[in-house]
């Protein structure tokens, strides 16, 4: 039974879905292991995680400008407004979604289905650089 | 340490939420793990888990309603419709629920409180033939 | 290849978020593993887990709010209610955000982010005696 972990920088460019499945997928074979399972972690609170279909990108539009209307960034009620009006509706989208993922592995493969991608969410305005960390578990 | 990987098999009969509790019990007992955790995944991006309530039913029905309401199958700014109206609101409840889900095994049972089941949340309206992929770590 | 299993008990004082990341750490530190992962899970289904920022305590009362507008208590359209109103609305709150955390360890240390912490979300008006289950596995 193996351990292995390493962490991915990524880079946003402000608000939108941007995919690491790629990314995932490297760490696992750098990793060595065959049968197990993979977990991803994002160390943020104002970016998530989420699993997308990853063939048609309107789809993640749609998602994005959905969870933009869902929590306003002009809500009255919000009292925690210091860092900007992108702030505080970044946390509860985050919320909303995920921050740890957990994706099993059969022989060398995350068995993510045909259009599954593992998408890192930023909710910020402002471009930031995320960290992730992936721990890769298993035989 | 032992790692135990099965998978599972669910036929919905359209959109709803599925007990899948004792099937992830089953594969637990294959594996012989005593204590450690298992991690179960759906396979899909119309579909989802969810931990809830299983004892009364309404309670189901009250929440499968409630993620209708709140995410339109006629929302005007979808554009992702391709796959027909039922289609983007699958991927967004899907989003706003869970993949993944890693539940605690102690002497052989999980530590599920009394009435929290596993279930599969069906998004679309046509039958679908739903992966679930179970991990088993532990010893 | 170690695995360490402890239980936490969390007495609430009614709705809230309730910060639990140092009794998690105890257990990691108690775990005696360096380098691996920590799954939290709270075994009910009326209360659920949230990674939040754990800063200014206006972004947890903002984050609360927000919940308790999207959710109603007074939803017209729940028949689930003999437990009183807060409880359908509890379970959806719940659906909407997590059982179960998974956080790597490095170094004896989650690698949460700087202002990251483990909140308890209690959504019943009354106070609750909840268990949590932390399940640590590494070397």
């Amino acid at each position: 039974m193996k351990i292995f972990t390493d962490e991915l920088r990524l880079q946003t460019s402000g608000k939108g879905t941007y995919e690491i499945s790629d990314q995932v997928h490297r760490v696992i074979r750098e990793s060595g292991v065959s049968n197990g399972q993979v977990t991803v972690f994002l160390c943020h609170t104002s970016a998530s995680l989420i699993l997308m279909e990853n063939a048609d990108p309107t789809a993640r539009r749609d998602l994005e400008r959905w969870f933009d209307r869902l929590v306003d960034e002009n809500d009255p009620d919000f009292i925690h407004t210091l860092e900007g009006p992108d702030d505080m509706p970044s946390h509860i989208r985050m919320a909303l979604t995920r921050s740890s993922e957990v994706i099993p592995i059969i022989d060398g493969n995350m068995v993510l289905g045909t259009w599954q991608g593992i998408f890192a969410f930023e909710h910020r305005r402002a471009p930031h650089n995320r960290r992730i960390v992936v721990t890769v578990m298993g035989k």
